[in-house]
């Protein structure tokens, strides 16, 4: 599959930078869930000095004349090695391409940021933060520039998160969703049913942990490949040899730690199955942030908020928590895992409104991107959408525009990547159900192989052999439809609230 | 102190060199408390690299002409800037004349042997950890080969751990020691006195964890630079920014833990009394494995065995674990405290017959790096050997040759710096004891900061900037003298046993 000559020489090359980089994915991980305050500063400068290493191996100038070699032998290569050899050629062409001071500035510019969107938000104080969005933006655009894509540099954003995905696509599917998750929403949020998760308190934390672990083992997570801790924000890191998952615990919002433990389950899943054997090199690896948001929604969503799920799950629930469950029905309690709230944080929304808050900030970013929107006038644009879009004119900044870290990090083409996720999810579903119509009563019996067992073949053991948009007709028949996902969450969500 | 301008450049490249250093010591520490054991694999990967871009650091070319340069301008240089030259030349030259597929090979196999060991201790199975345990007797012969060593292989590896120590004067030592510490031990055994440390059982894991943190904070632990956690076996790691200890619970055995972890801590705090400002270059870094274990053991036997710390702590440890403690008297708690018992395992021996345990591995390393004895014959010689010095025969290889992790990384040459620093803690305490004689009387009072104070003073703050014996000379006014340690032991126990 890859013996071209070439590609072997690249192997060997990728091989060390991967062991690089997934080293210094572990000094992130451990900077959130072990780092002694003190050690902040060494931590800094341990990334530091092990990116420029990092850096070097990529930017080798031995690997040019290797993809050069690659590209014109291109229609003599099997598919594995044009798929190595294109990963090889957008990594490399990215080390190489950005000057070296573009590069410092950006490094200092993301902790400079970063710091001062933390104080903004704190004293919510947008201008504060304005000046280093705005060079947030600039600094964006120049490297789209660098890379060649001048032209359409918020295409050239959001193909780093999804490769082949275009803005215009996106923006189909999303005014598309608008029209009827819109109605859809207003419509539950309208309803009397109303989920009663203020009754959810006092929930230990060494039970909700050992509860979580055996769900996420039952799902199918490889604990002999993987571990879960706490930290401040919900994650998924490592790779299949060795898969990082943390949750945080609140003895009063236990749904959150179960849900989003779930949530990163479904992403270690995927990491899990990526072929082990191919991991330094595309043909192990994630297709992108669209797909890799599509398993963790899946399993949250799809299988974990399901009636058969918690057949299954409701009455070690219940032998966990007697007292803290007592008062509530069934019914309650699917319900509230069900909830729907009007909430203007994207991160504490359920699966109907979060949606909402993913086509709002698709909608800035384009315009900030493409010189239609100014930073200074982004509160007012982000209360006068979110006001149309969600239904909620935010209190403060701090609950609006502030809330998010990521433009903090110049990371504008990020967030459409989160609904491309759940319209998959909803897409895979759908094909799953079709091919094995009985799978529900799997899990109603706390049986997930026959789910997993169809995602290892349909997406994890293909790595990036295919683009997001290719693997997904591939498996389902069609491209990316976000009927899937209005048609999922209608079916769910309008017999539970009507 | 450090402005020549070699010294100068020479630090610049140090700093990179430690961060890359300190990050492949996260790495093995994270081995022993996290790594997932389908991790095991890629960890020795991820170790390989990062120990070849460190290798590559370290032989940097341009380091040769700035070491020659200080080497010319010897005598005008401040000692300090003397100690920088002289580690970094140590260390180059180490650096230079090891080849690079040496050290990648050694770094893969000290992750190899370390799971090799693991699985044969576990199934009391030295024959599966043999061939790693030959290669690694193999390697270091070879290591001092390439150093320059061939003739004086053993020599060269405890100059490795104890700077400017030899086999020679250690055996001098050992043999002072085995004289009488033997018929100490002897007598002491035969004692009818008894510990009742069977007595203690039961004591809940949190709770024996939230004491030792207590302890550990008192003595004067600084946890906002660093933690403790659990691994197999206890060890410090890390620096001071980011000190690191690791412990482990039996509910039957709190002593175990309790005193371990203020072992580990007088560890953590020689690490963080070290310059912060200097932590890249010698005047930053503890001088060798004794001076390092001498502050251990202060801590641990002379502080923390002593009636006045417990006059403090006693109170505290019943009102923790008021029931385990009900059937024992003071007089009982101390006796366990001070527990001599026969036992095959060093690190569950109490600072009488631990000394003995140093003296068997002592023997049988330098009977294996001098040829004299092959790895297949350890076992049977370790067993003669165990008998003759320590009284016992090990039921075991578990209880025997398995049961240490040293030698799985190759580290010969370390087990004597366990005995060294006993030796070099007696000849500390009844210094300090002389400059401060009612220094106890702090400890019955929960006060620890004037001995720290006096080891921040004497030993930590100056770094490197003395060899283990010029430093012990310099502080007690005489090099190492077994004398002090035999003193130590006979007054703690004499009057405890008899």
């Amino acid at each position: 599959m890859l013996q071209h000559p070439s590609v072997q020489a690249l192997l060997e090359k990728l091989e060390k930078q991967h062991n690089l980089s997934s080293i210094l994915n572990l000094l992130g991980w451990d900077e959130q869930v072990n780092l002694p305050p003190g050690g902040a500063e060494q931590r800094a400068q341990q990334m530091a000095t092990l990116s420029e290493v990092h850096h070097q191996l990529a930017s080798d100038p031995t690997v040019e004349p290797l993809l050069q070699k690659l590209e014109s032998d291109w229609d003599t290569l099997t598919q594995q090695e044009q798929t190595v050899a294109k990963q090889t050629r957008r990594d490399y062409d990215r080390a190489t391409r950005l000057p070296a001071d573009y590069v410092a500035e950006k490094a200092k510019l993301d902790s400079q940021a970063y710091h001062a969107w933390v104080q903004a938000r704190e004293n919510d104080d947008f201008a504060a933060f304005a000046p280093y969005l705005k060079r947030q933006v600039d600094m964006s655009i120049q490297g789209a520039e660098f890379l060649g894509h001048g032209e359409n540099p918020y295409d050239y954003l959001i193909d780093l998160f999804d490769p082949g995905m275009k803005a215009e696509t996106i923006e189909g599917f999303f005014s598309t969703l608008k029209a009827e998750l819109v109605p859809l929403s207003q419509a539950i949020l309208g309803s009397p049913i109303k989920a009663k998760t203020e009754r959810l308190r006092g929930f230990p934390v060494e039970k909700q942990e050992a509860f979580l672990k055996e769900v996420t083992k039952t799902l199918g997570f490889d604990y002999h490949r993987g571990r879960i801790d706490v930290a401040v924000h919900p994650f998924c890191s490592g790779n299949a040899n060795d898969t990082r998952l943390t949750t945080r615990f609140n003895e009063d919002v236990p749904l959150d730690s179960l849900f989003s433990s779930i949530h990163e389950t479904g992403h270690g899943l995927y990491e899990q199955g990526l072929p082990t054997n191919q991991l330094h090199n595309a043909l192990g690896q994630a297709v992108g942030m669209g797909i890799h948001e599509s398993q963790s929604r899946l399993w949250e969503n799809q299988v974990s908020r399901s009636r058969e799920f918690w057949q299954f799950f409701e009455p070690k629930y219940r032998e966990t928590f007697p007292d803290q469950l007592a008062g509530l029905s069934s019914d309650d309690l699917y319900l509230a895992i069900n909830a729907v709230t009007l909430c203007p944080i994207r991160v504490d929304s359920d699966e109907v409104t979060y949606n909402l808050h993913i086509l709002l900030r698709f909608e800035l970013e384009k315009k900030l991107i493409g010189g239609e929107l100014d930073v200074d006038d982004l509160p007012a644009e982000w209360n006068r959408l979110s006001q149309e879009i969600i239904g909620l004119t935010p209190a403060s900044d701090k609950e609006g525009v502030l809330q998010d870290v990521h433009w903090s990090g110049g990371m504008f083409g990020y967030f459409p990547s989160y609904c491309l996720g759940n319209m998959i999810a909803a897409q895979l579903w759908y094909k799953v159900l079709e091919e094995i119509p009985d799978l529900p009563n799997d899990f109603a019996e706390g049986k997930f192989d026959r789910l997993l067992t169809w995602l290892r073949d349909c997406i994890h053991q293909h790595g990036k052999l295919y683009d997001t948009q290719d693997l997904v007709t591939r498996v389902t028949g069609e491209p990316i439809n976000p009927q899937h996902l209005i048609r999922y969450l209608k079916d769910r969500y309008m017999p539970l609230y009507q």
